[in-house]
Protein backbone atom coordinates (compact mmCIF):
# COMPACT_ATOMS: atom_id res chain seq x y z
CA UNK A 1 0.00 0.00 0.00
CA UNK A 2 1.44 3.26 -1.21
CA UNK A 3 1.42 6.36 1.04
CA UNK A 4 0.21 10.41 -0.17
CA UNK A 5 2.73 12.30 -1.71
CA UNK A 6 2.70 14.59 1.25
CA UNK A 7 0.82 14.64 4.86
CA UNK A 8 1.63 12.76 8.29
CA UNK A 9 1.90 9.54 7.48
CA UNK A 10 0.98 8.29 11.48
CA UNK A 11 -2.28 6.06 10.99
CA UNK A 12 -3.93 3.61 9.45
CA UNK A 13 -6.52 4.25 6.28
CA UNK A 14 -9.61 3.68 6.15
CA UNK A 15 -9.12 2.78 2.30
CA UNK A 16 -5.94 2.33 0.32
CA UNK A 17 -4.58 6.15 -0.64
CA UNK A 18 -2.87 4.11 -4.04
CA UNK A 19 -6.90 4.89 -5.08
CA UNK A 20 -6.66 8.05 -4.89
CA UNK A 21 -3.70 8.42 -7.92
CA UNK A 22 -3.99 8.52 -11.63
CA UNK A 23 -7.68 10.17 -11.17
CA UNK A 24 -9.34 11.77 -14.81
CA UNK A 25 -9.20 15.32 -14.23
CA UNK A 26 -9.21 15.81 -18.08
CA UNK A 27 -13.18 16.31 -17.71
CA UNK A 28 -12.83 19.00 -15.38
CA UNK A 29 -11.00 21.67 -17.60
CA UNK A 30 -12.86 25.07 -17.11
CA UNK A 31 -14.06 23.54 -14.38
CA UNK A 32 -11.46 24.22 -11.89
CA UNK A 33 -10.06 27.76 -12.19
CA UNK A 34 -6.95 27.32 -11.94
CA UNK A 35 -7.04 23.37 -12.44
CA UNK A 36 -5.96 21.60 -9.54
CA UNK A 37 -6.12 18.21 -8.64
CA UNK A 38 -6.24 15.66 -5.69
CA UNK A 39 -2.69 15.48 -6.05
CA UNK A 40 -1.56 19.02 -6.63
CA UNK A 41 -4.18 20.88 -4.82
CA UNK A 42 -2.69 24.45 -5.08
CA UNK A 43 -0.77 24.73 -2.00
CA UNK A 44 2.00 22.30 -0.84
CA UNK A 45 0.53 22.24 3.00
CA UNK A 46 -3.05 20.74 1.39
CA UNK A 47 -3.03 16.90 1.35
CA UNK A 48 -6.33 14.99 0.11
CA UNK A 49 -6.38 11.69 1.52
CA UNK A 50 -8.23 9.14 3.05
CA UNK A 51 -9.62 9.55 6.53
CA UNK A 52 -7.09 8.10 8.87
CA UNK A 53 -7.83 6.44 12.48
CA UNK A 54 -6.36 9.54 14.08
CA UNK A 55 -7.83 11.97 12.70
CA UNK A 56 -10.29 12.63 15.68
CA UNK A 57 -6.94 14.67 16.83
CA UNK A 58 -6.59 16.52 13.87
CA UNK A 59 -10.38 18.05 14.65
CA UNK A 60 -12.50 15.24 11.85
CA UNK A 61 -15.17 15.59 14.05
CA UNK A 62 -15.38 19.31 14.87
CA UNK A 63 -15.09 20.08 11.31
CA UNK A 64 -18.46 17.77 10.90
CA UNK A 65 -20.20 19.95 13.34
CA UNK A 66 -19.97 22.44 10.62
CA UNK A 67 -22.19 20.65 8.98
CA UNK A 68 -24.69 19.46 10.40
CA UNK A 69 -25.87 17.73 13.91
CA UNK A 70 -22.95 15.99 15.45
CA UNK A 71 -23.75 15.39 18.80
CA UNK A 72 -21.42 13.80 21.57
CA UNK A 73 -18.82 11.45 19.47
CA UNK A 74 -16.13 10.40 21.85
CA UNK A 75 -12.66 9.40 20.41
CA UNK A 76 -14.02 5.78 21.16
CA UNK A 77 -17.55 6.43 19.51
CA UNK A 78 -15.26 7.80 15.82
CA UNK A 79 -12.86 4.43 16.60
CA UNK A 80 -15.58 2.18 16.31
CA UNK A 81 -17.41 3.87 13.49
CA UNK A 82 -13.73 3.86 11.80
CA UNK A 83 -13.34 0.50 12.11
CA UNK A 84 -17.39 -0.35 11.54
CA UNK A 85 -17.03 1.05 8.00
CA UNK A 86 -13.54 -0.42 7.32
CA UNK A 87 -14.50 -3.80 7.98
CA UNK A 88 -17.95 -3.63 6.29
CA UNK A 89 -15.77 -1.72 3.18
CA UNK A 90 -17.30 0.82 0.38
CA UNK A 91 -16.61 3.48 2.93
CA UNK A 92 -14.53 6.27 1.24
CA UNK A 93 -14.37 9.00 3.43
CA UNK A 94 -11.60 11.44 2.49
CA UNK A 95 -10.13 14.77 3.84
CA UNK A 96 -8.16 17.42 3.29
CA UNK A 97 -5.25 18.07 5.51
CA UNK A 98 -3.93 21.62 6.23
CA UNK A 99 -0.57 20.18 7.14
CA UNK A 100 0.84 23.02 8.73
CA UNK A 101 -1.65 23.05 11.53
CA UNK A 102 -2.07 18.89 11.28
CA UNK A 103 -5.58 20.00 11.09
CA UNK A 104 -8.51 18.38 9.06
CA UNK A 105 -10.25 21.27 6.84
CA UNK A 106 -12.73 19.15 4.52
CA UNK A 107 -14.34 16.24 3.99
CA UNK A 108 -16.47 14.19 1.68
CA UNK A 109 -17.85 10.77 1.57
CA UNK A 110 -18.62 8.46 -1.06
CA UNK A 111 -20.30 5.46 -0.24
CA UNK A 112 -20.66 2.24 -2.56
CA UNK A 113 -23.86 0.21 -2.74
CA UNK A 114 -23.74 -3.57 -4.45
CA UNK A 115 -26.49 -3.55 -6.87
CA UNK A 116 -28.45 -6.79 -8.45
CA UNK A 117 -29.42 -4.54 -10.98
CA UNK A 118 -27.36 -2.70 -13.76
CA UNK A 119 -25.94 -6.24 -14.48
CA UNK A 120 -24.88 -6.78 -10.94
CA UNK A 121 -23.19 -3.06 -10.77
CA UNK A 122 -22.48 -0.27 -8.12
CA UNK A 123 -23.35 2.60 -7.12
CA UNK A 124 -21.91 5.57 -5.63
CA UNK A 125 -23.56 8.45 -3.30
CA UNK A 126 -21.93 11.57 -2.01
CA UNK A 127 -22.03 11.97 1.83
CA UNK A 128 -21.29 14.39 4.08
CA UNK A 129 -19.47 17.39 2.40
CA UNK A 130 -17.64 19.95 4.34
CA UNK A 131 -14.95 22.48 3.92
CA UNK A 132 -13.96 24.71 6.95
CA UNK A 133 -15.26 28.21 6.26
CA UNK A 134 -12.11 29.72 6.80
CA UNK A 135 -10.39 28.54 3.77
CA UNK A 136 -12.80 30.13 1.49
CA UNK A 137 -11.89 31.13 -2.12
CA UNK A 138 -9.78 27.74 -2.42
CA UNK A 139 -11.93 25.81 -4.73
CA UNK A 140 -11.80 23.15 -1.97
CA UNK A 141 -15.40 22.69 -1.94
CA UNK A 142 -15.08 21.56 -5.51
CA UNK A 143 -11.41 19.88 -5.12
CA UNK A 144 -13.16 17.21 -2.44
CA UNK A 145 -15.99 16.60 -4.17
CA UNK A 146 -14.46 15.67 -7.78
CA UNK A 147 -11.86 13.59 -6.05
CA UNK A 148 -14.53 11.05 -4.27
CA UNK A 149 -16.76 11.55 -7.97
CA UNK A 150 -13.72 10.56 -9.68
CA UNK A 151 -12.88 8.05 -7.55
CA UNK A 152 -16.72 6.44 -8.36
CA UNK A 153 -15.79 6.87 -11.77
CA UNK A 154 -12.64 4.71 -11.19
CA UNK A 155 -14.27 1.95 -9.17
CA UNK A 156 -16.58 0.98 -11.79
CA UNK A 157 -20.10 2.87 -10.47
CA UNK A 158 -22.36 3.26 -13.30
CA UNK A 159 -24.14 6.34 -11.49
CA UNK A 160 -23.37 8.65 -8.30
CA UNK A 161 -25.79 10.51 -6.60
CA UNK A 162 -26.36 13.35 -3.93
CA UNK A 163 -29.43 14.70 -1.76
CA UNK A 164 -29.14 18.16 -1.63
CA UNK A 165 -30.37 21.31 -0.08
CA UNK A 166 -31.96 24.20 -3.27
CA UNK A 167 -28.88 26.35 -2.52
CA UNK A 168 -26.67 24.34 -3.66
CA UNK A 169 -28.04 22.85 -6.82
CA UNK A 170 -25.98 25.38 -8.75
CA UNK A 171 -22.81 24.28 -7.31
CA UNK A 172 -23.20 20.74 -8.04
CA UNK A 173 -24.79 21.36 -11.62
CA UNK A 174 -21.37 23.37 -12.39
CA UNK A 175 -19.74 19.99 -11.14
CA UNK A 176 -21.74 18.32 -13.99
CA UNK A 177 -24.49 16.67 -11.71
CA UNK A 178 -28.18 16.88 -12.84
CA UNK A 179 -31.84 17.29 -11.94
CA UNK A 180 -33.31 14.50 -13.42
CA UNK A 181 -36.58 15.65 -15.24
CA UNK A 182 -39.33 14.00 -13.34
CA UNK A 183 -36.74 11.90 -11.18
CA UNK A 184 -35.06 14.04 -9.11
CA UNK A 185 -37.15 13.55 -5.40
CA UNK A 186 -35.55 13.10 -2.42
CA UNK A 187 -37.88 11.67 0.27
CA UNK A 188 -37.37 10.66 3.91
CA UNK A 189 -39.03 9.73 7.14
CA UNK A 190 -36.95 10.96 10.34
CA UNK A 191 -37.95 8.45 13.13
CA UNK A 192 -37.84 9.69 16.98
CA UNK A 193 -34.97 8.46 18.71
CA UNK A 194 -34.38 7.59 22.70
CA UNK A 195 -32.39 10.70 24.14
CA UNK A 196 -28.86 9.92 24.51
CA UNK B 1 -31.77 -17.99 13.61
CA UNK B 2 -35.35 -18.86 13.62
CA UNK B 3 -37.09 -19.10 10.46
CA UNK B 4 -40.24 -17.58 8.95
CA UNK B 5 -43.64 -18.86 9.82
CA UNK B 6 -43.91 -19.97 6.33
CA UNK B 7 -42.30 -20.13 3.24
CA UNK B 8 -39.87 -22.42 1.99
CA UNK B 9 -36.93 -22.20 4.30
CA UNK B 10 -34.28 -24.29 2.24
CA UNK B 11 -31.53 -21.96 1.29
CA UNK B 12 -29.67 -19.43 3.82
CA UNK B 13 -31.00 -16.43 4.30
CA UNK B 14 -29.04 -12.88 3.34
CA UNK B 15 -29.84 -11.23 6.99
CA UNK B 16 -31.55 -12.82 10.22
CA UNK B 17 -35.35 -13.31 9.36
CA UNK B 18 -35.92 -13.18 13.41
CA UNK B 19 -35.76 -8.83 12.31
CA UNK B 20 -38.57 -9.15 10.51
CA UNK B 21 -40.51 -10.53 13.53
CA UNK B 22 -41.70 -7.96 16.09
CA UNK B 23 -42.27 -5.30 13.66
CA UNK B 24 -44.50 -1.88 15.35
CA UNK B 25 -47.17 -1.74 12.52
CA UNK B 26 -49.55 0.15 15.25
CA UNK B 27 -48.80 3.66 12.93
CA UNK B 28 -50.04 2.46 10.00
CA UNK B 29 -53.36 1.66 11.50
CA UNK B 30 -55.86 3.38 8.53
CA UNK B 31 -52.68 3.38 6.04
CA UNK B 32 -53.61 -0.67 5.45
CA UNK B 33 -56.96 -1.50 4.54
CA UNK B 34 -57.47 -3.91 5.75
CA UNK B 35 -54.45 -3.95 8.04
CA UNK B 36 -52.09 -6.31 6.73
CA UNK B 37 -48.43 -7.03 8.22
CA UNK B 38 -45.24 -8.71 6.84
CA UNK B 39 -46.23 -11.55 9.38
CA UNK B 40 -49.80 -11.74 8.34
CA UNK B 41 -49.75 -10.23 4.28
CA UNK B 42 -53.39 -11.62 4.14
CA UNK B 43 -52.79 -14.74 2.06
CA UNK B 44 -51.88 -17.77 3.55
CA UNK B 45 -49.81 -18.32 0.24
CA UNK B 46 -48.02 -14.79 1.03
CA UNK B 47 -44.38 -14.98 2.84
CA UNK B 48 -42.67 -11.96 3.64
CA UNK B 49 -38.88 -12.84 4.56
CA UNK B 50 -35.33 -12.14 3.49
CA UNK B 51 -33.53 -13.01 0.43
CA UNK B 52 -32.18 -16.04 -0.20
CA UNK B 53 -29.24 -17.82 -2.18
CA UNK B 54 -31.45 -19.74 -3.76
CA UNK B 55 -34.30 -17.31 -4.76
CA UNK B 56 -32.14 -16.68 -8.43
CA UNK B 57 -34.61 -20.11 -9.15
CA UNK B 58 -37.77 -18.10 -8.02
CA UNK B 59 -37.59 -15.57 -10.72
CA UNK B 60 -35.76 -12.95 -8.33
CA UNK B 61 -34.34 -11.25 -11.19
CA UNK B 62 -36.45 -11.35 -13.94
CA UNK B 63 -39.21 -9.65 -11.03
CA UNK B 64 -36.44 -6.86 -11.00
CA UNK B 65 -36.42 -6.60 -14.75
CA UNK B 66 -40.08 -4.85 -14.35
CA UNK B 67 -38.00 -2.13 -12.32
CA UNK B 68 -35.13 -1.20 -14.53
CA UNK B 69 -32.37 -2.09 -16.60
CA UNK B 70 -30.67 -5.28 -14.96
CA UNK B 71 -28.81 -6.60 -17.96
CA UNK B 72 -27.12 -10.17 -17.92
CA UNK B 73 -27.18 -11.24 -14.75
CA UNK B 74 -26.58 -15.01 -14.53
CA UNK B 75 -26.43 -17.29 -11.25
CA UNK B 76 -23.10 -16.68 -10.56
CA UNK B 77 -23.22 -13.29 -10.74
CA UNK B 78 -26.31 -13.06 -8.32
CA UNK B 79 -24.46 -15.28 -5.77
CA UNK B 80 -21.38 -13.39 -5.72
CA UNK B 81 -23.53 -9.84 -5.31
CA UNK B 82 -24.98 -11.91 -2.38
CA UNK B 83 -22.31 -13.06 -1.29
CA UNK B 84 -20.89 -9.28 -1.63
CA UNK B 85 -23.65 -8.01 0.64
CA UNK B 86 -23.97 -10.49 3.45
CA UNK B 87 -19.96 -10.19 3.62
CA UNK B 88 -20.30 -6.58 3.93
CA UNK B 89 -23.53 -6.06 5.89
CA UNK B 90 -26.03 -3.69 5.55
CA UNK B 91 -28.22 -5.14 3.50
CA UNK B 92 -31.79 -5.87 3.81
CA UNK B 93 -32.90 -7.01 0.92
CA UNK B 94 -36.51 -8.44 1.41
CA UNK B 95 -39.23 -10.04 -0.46
CA UNK B 96 -42.85 -11.35 -1.22
CA UNK B 97 -42.93 -15.30 -1.99
CA UNK B 98 -46.33 -16.47 -3.57
CA UNK B 99 -45.49 -20.35 -1.96
CA UNK B 100 -48.00 -21.76 -4.42
CA UNK B 101 -45.75 -21.33 -7.21
CA UNK B 102 -42.24 -20.88 -5.59
CA UNK B 103 -41.72 -17.44 -7.23
CA UNK B 104 -40.87 -13.80 -5.95
CA UNK B 105 -43.24 -11.30 -6.63
CA UNK B 106 -42.24 -8.43 -4.55
CA UNK B 107 -38.87 -6.84 -3.47
CA UNK B 108 -37.27 -3.73 -1.66
CA UNK B 109 -34.16 -3.23 0.29
CA UNK B 110 -32.95 -1.12 3.32
CA UNK B 111 -29.33 -0.52 2.87
CA UNK B 112 -27.94 1.10 6.18
CA UNK B 113 -25.11 3.21 6.06
CA UNK B 114 -23.17 4.03 9.23
CA UNK B 115 -22.10 7.76 10.19
CA UNK B 116 -20.12 10.23 12.05
CA UNK B 117 -22.89 12.58 12.03
CA UNK B 118 -25.94 12.14 14.50
CA UNK B 119 -23.95 10.27 17.49
CA UNK B 120 -22.19 8.70 15.28
CA UNK B 121 -25.81 6.98 13.85
CA UNK B 122 -27.19 4.62 11.61
CA UNK B 123 -29.07 5.83 8.14
CA UNK B 124 -31.18 4.17 6.08
CA UNK B 125 -32.26 4.10 2.33
CA UNK B 126 -35.11 2.23 0.25
CA UNK B 127 -34.12 0.65 -2.66
CA UNK B 128 -34.96 -0.98 -5.48
CA UNK B 129 -39.18 -1.67 -4.71
CA UNK B 130 -40.58 -3.42 -7.16
CA UNK B 131 -44.18 -5.60 -7.62
CA UNK B 132 -45.10 -7.69 -9.83
CA UNK B 133 -48.13 -6.17 -11.44
CA UNK B 134 -50.10 -9.27 -12.14
CA UNK B 135 -50.95 -9.44 -7.99
CA UNK B 136 -52.35 -5.90 -7.80
CA UNK B 137 -54.96 -5.19 -5.61
CA UNK B 138 -53.28 -6.61 -2.08
CA UNK B 139 -51.65 -3.75 -1.05
CA UNK B 140 -48.24 -5.59 -1.80
CA UNK B 141 -46.51 -2.09 -2.35
CA UNK B 142 -47.28 -0.65 0.90
CA UNK B 143 -46.43 -3.97 2.50
CA UNK B 144 -42.92 -4.66 1.25
CA UNK B 145 -42.26 -0.93 1.36
CA UNK B 146 -43.31 -0.67 5.21
CA UNK B 147 -41.70 -3.55 6.11
CA UNK B 148 -38.23 -2.73 5.51
CA UNK B 149 -38.95 1.13 7.01
CA UNK B 150 -40.19 -0.24 9.92
CA UNK B 151 -37.44 -2.70 10.30
CA UNK B 152 -34.91 0.51 9.49
CA UNK B 153 -36.39 2.18 12.84
CA UNK B 154 -36.31 -1.17 14.84
CA UNK B 155 -32.71 -1.05 14.14
CA UNK B 156 -32.08 1.87 15.41
CA UNK B 157 -31.67 4.50 11.98
CA UNK B 158 -32.23 8.13 12.52
CA UNK B 159 -33.78 8.61 9.14
CA UNK B 160 -35.03 6.60 6.18
CA UNK B 161 -34.87 8.85 2.69
CA UNK B 162 -35.79 7.35 -0.97
CA UNK B 163 -35.21 8.93 -4.72
CA UNK B 164 -37.96 8.50 -6.40
CA UNK B 165 -40.13 9.83 -10.03
CA UNK B 166 -42.65 12.38 -10.10
CA UNK B 167 -45.66 9.57 -9.90
CA UNK B 168 -44.72 8.03 -6.89
CA UNK B 169 -44.59 10.86 -4.80
CA UNK B 170 -48.37 10.65 -3.76
CA UNK B 171 -47.56 6.81 -2.86
CA UNK B 172 -44.83 7.55 -0.40
CA UNK B 173 -46.45 10.19 0.87
CA UNK B 174 -49.66 8.25 2.22
CA UNK B 175 -46.82 6.08 4.30
CA UNK B 176 -45.21 9.15 5.80
CA UNK B 177 -42.49 9.71 3.44
CA UNK B 178 -41.70 13.87 3.01
CA UNK B 179 -40.48 16.00 0.73
CA UNK B 180 -38.63 18.36 3.14
CA UNK B 181 -39.54 22.21 1.29
CA UNK B 182 -35.73 23.02 0.05
CA UNK B 183 -34.43 20.13 0.81
CA UNK B 184 -35.58 17.52 -1.43
CA UNK B 185 -32.87 17.29 -4.21
CA UNK B 186 -31.53 14.25 -5.82
CA UNK B 187 -28.97 15.09 -8.33
CA UNK B 188 -27.04 12.22 -10.47
CA UNK B 189 -24.04 11.68 -12.50
CA UNK B 190 -24.03 8.85 -14.69
CA UNK B 191 -21.06 7.72 -15.87
CA UNK B 192 -20.72 5.86 -19.34
CA UNK B 193 -19.49 2.07 -18.91
CA UNK B 194 -17.58 -0.22 -21.13
CA UNK B 195 -20.06 -2.27 -23.07
CA UNK B 196 -20.15 -5.84 -21.12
Amino acid sequence: MGAPKKGTNDGSFLYDPCLLQGLDWTSLQGVMSPPITNTAPGEEWLCVRPLQVDDFDKGFISLLSQLTTVGKVSRMDFLRQFLAMEKSGGYYVTVIEDTRHKSIIGAATLVTEFKFIHDGGLRGRLEDVVVNNTYRGKQLGKLIVMTVTLLAKKLGCYKMSLDCKDPLIAFYKSLGYKLEPGNANSMIIRYETEPS
